[in-house]
């Protein structure tokens, strides 16, 4: 199969795959969980081959929990609003029925019979836990096998590179991601997603603590299901340790018309191509003509004093996380000399550069960052920028011999920022560049989650998408 | 041998085992790391098998480092102050050449081949690793086989129990602990120790961030051992994720008399018994006498604030402590039901009674009791209260059929409040009650850290230790 061989991506004709629409049919037994799963499944059969999000599929599990979902719906007893959802899990979290690999040859084999807190949740609410997404390694930018639903000779983005490739080709309404720089908006970004990377905290990461920023998300295919699950999480799990959790109403909230956006251009702007900044500019255009109030950099100096805070926000989260992660990595590279790839042992390396003043430095520039940033709130309803730069890059894979290409999964350049302001980001799939999706996003201040996600609601309910080739 | 065989102890005349004054004569060969480590080991011999310090101990890498301490001295290149110094590590936290078992049966014969951050960084400035000391059951409250160095009938605390047997029973000059609740401040003050435990996230906590308060901590014979160690860790790895490390001088910060000192009685003052209470208040004479305000409860309706914001602190702490590890010892119970405690499943029990909603009470409770101690800094130069509540109880163990005793290594009560403000604590050995241990601590506004250890080391240097019977 080649790319030519796919459809185009439109974003107006797209048809995700969406579990809320499918629950009233199971109040009155015209269609069941189980039914739902098997479509999935056959969803699955047609493109996992070439595809390749899953590193496992744990179909008898899921075909027992379907059953288990449908016989509490028949009963008129359904768990939760997601009861019955088919999910996959990113293979960062642990899953007490699948092992948790990483993506790393390291961890080949690993199986701890845990559950992720948000696993847990997930399965407390009556979600159908279908399988394991593939992950790059260790949530780092060495790619896995996943190849773009749209175009095959593409990356699907990453680190979430399966959840986001499993939405994407229908085969699942919802997959959990993971973000520490840009592994949840980018990936979603690039493959049509709706997603939400919470506010930092928001949703608890169970075993996965190691980094000051990072997140559980939701990638899906409408934001009604996005929305849902990540409250059925936190109601029942909670937000990390010290933190307050994610706040909004258990139901998705209602779309919400904003009055002024705050555009922002990060620095991936400047490198960004023309067709993508054309079409950026028609959503915007889309935007005024709707009577929304659109705020540049040039309007206010705290938005100048931002757009400078966050200008080298891709050096500074990665000194953070690098640093943060570096005792684990040196660990695992003394134990695993030959389990772990090149590009995480460049990570090490650079990490180990480090001093405790160079990390405090980050610390120190992220934090002021979050000051101009709190400083804006008064300014506008919410920020909007786009979820990644232009559509997913052509990756054919390394090749033995040559340098390593820098960002296989893409430049997380439009992510950054969200990550280290510890902003929610909702993605939504409102432009084609080339036949291939590039999402735009909407963030909010911190615990604005559910004011971006009615927001978004909003953009997705009013705004053409745009197409542009 | 019974407890009368031993004899009491007097904080007058109790020489522990000390470092910093034994590497000058490794420099001009009159001694050495090697030495010094034998006489360690010999002491070991004698004490360990009635104290039972220790889990595990590994001599002969203890020697090899050793030796190779020698030489660096010997050549006139240590590796820093420490070089050479002989160290327990308390059984939570992962050594590559020792298991980790945490006092767990769940996890018997547990060796993940990796270094907990601040043991690397230990190894780093020469440090031997001379052993794993005996933690109560997952850092909670079942204990260990640890008997107190001065009473065998009597707990040493908890739970960096051996930890603190190991340095009061002259083992060892330092020993890391750990303290969510009152861990490390506990078990020192009633073995005699001196320790530091650190303002929240200034060292590093490495693999072990589950939760939103704990933190390593020092036990040693000494305040200028204490914070040399301390400071060496922290300036190799850090603080936690997130967070700014430890600040201060690398050199023992000199002696400072302190002119206010806000006397906090806590949720332990009533039910201290009435010799430890004799013989605070001769403890607070000698500091009157030596020209130190007293600022009592009753001084400033601020002070009255922060006693009615930390009257509740076991309760406030037990909770949050509970939730953030829930999902952990569900996972561990349901793997493992017969190798964790009765006493740990009570704890998730109660865990798993709470809601989100129940912790964001908790949280704001802390934060509430934080913002009152932020209020108190411009009123004193620190806070003095006890580190426990008077001498080590009595613990013969649990007794078949019987219920279990609540608190089987004694009391955090006094431990709560400088867990929960994220306050740096410094307990000292100024007390002795009825022949034993009873520890006095300091405790600072974050990151006032060298502060407390100036101030502590004035008064360890001034105030008479008091003894009463």
């Amino acid at each position: 199969m080649t790319a030519s061989a796919l459809d185009p991506y439109d974003p107006r004709t797209f048809q995700a795959r969406t579990f809320y629409d499918a629950t009233p049919r199971f109040r009155d037994g015209s269609d069941t969980p189980r039914a739902y799963l098997e479509r999935c499944l056959e969803t699955i059969t047609a493109r996992e081959p070439v595809v390749q999000a899953f590193v496992v599929l744990n179909e008898a599990g899921a075909r027992t929990a379907a059953d288990a979902s449908t016989a509490r719906w028949q009963a008129g007893r359904p768990l939760s609003a997601i009861d019955g959802l088919p999910v996959g899990i990113k293979d960062l979290l642990e899953t007490r029925d699948m092992p948790t690999q990483m993506g790393c040859a390291a961890y080949l084999g690993h199986f701890p019979k845990r559950d992720n807190a948000a696993v847990w949740a997930l399965r407390q609410a009556g979600a159908v836990i279908l399988g394991k997404t593939v992950t790059a390694e260790l949530g780092g930018s060495q790619p896995g096998p996943t190849r773009h639903p749209f175009d095959l000779e593409c990356t699907p983005g990453g680190s979430s590179s399966g959840s986001a490739a499993a939405v994407a080709a229908r085969m699942l309404p919802v997959a959990i991601g993971t973000q520490v720089g840009g592994s949840i908006i980018r990936p979603a970004g690039f493959c049509g997603n709706v997603a939400l990377k919470p506010t930092q905290g928001a949703i608890n990461r169970g075993e996965r603590q190691a980094t000051s920023m990072s997140t559980h998300g939701v990638h899906a295919g409408c934001i009604e299901d996005m929305w849902q699950v990540a409250m059925e999480i936190a109601r029942r799990a909670g937000g990390d340790r010290g933190c307050l959790g994610l706040f909004g109403p258990l139901e998705p909230p209602a779309a919400v018309q904003p009055t002024r956006l705050i555009v922002l251009e990060t620095e991936g702007w400047c490198g960004l191509d023309d067709l993508s900044k054309a079409g950026f500019a028609q959503v915007l255009d889309g935007l005024q003509q709707a009577g929304v109030t659109l705020l540049h950099r040039t309007a206010h100096p705290w938005i100048e004093a931002l757009e400078q805070a966050i200008a080298n926000a891709g050096a500074i989260c990665n000194a953070i996380t690098g640093w943060e992660n570096r005792w684990a990595m040196r660990n695992l590279v003394d134990e695993y000399p030959d389990g772990v790839s090149q590009r995480a042992k460049n990570t090490l390396a650079r990490a180990e550069a480090m001093s405790p003043e160079d990390y405090r430095a980050a610390l120190l520039a992220r934090e002021t960052a979050q000051l101009c940033y709190t400083r804006l709130a008064p300014l506008a309803d919410a920020v909007i920028t786009l979820s990644c730069p232009g559509p997913a890059p052509y990756w054919p894979g390394d090749v033995p011999g040559e340098p390593l290409a820098p960002r296989p999964t893409g430049d997380a350049v439009f992510n950054y920022p969200s990550s280290m302001l510890f902003a929610p980001a909702v993605t939504m799939p409102l432009m084609s560049v080339s036949g291939m999706p590039v999402g735009v996003q909407l963030m909010g201040q911190q615990h604005d989650d559910a004011r971006v996600t009615a927001l978004a609601r909003w953009l997705l309910g009013t705004v053409s998408p745009v197409v542009v080739r």
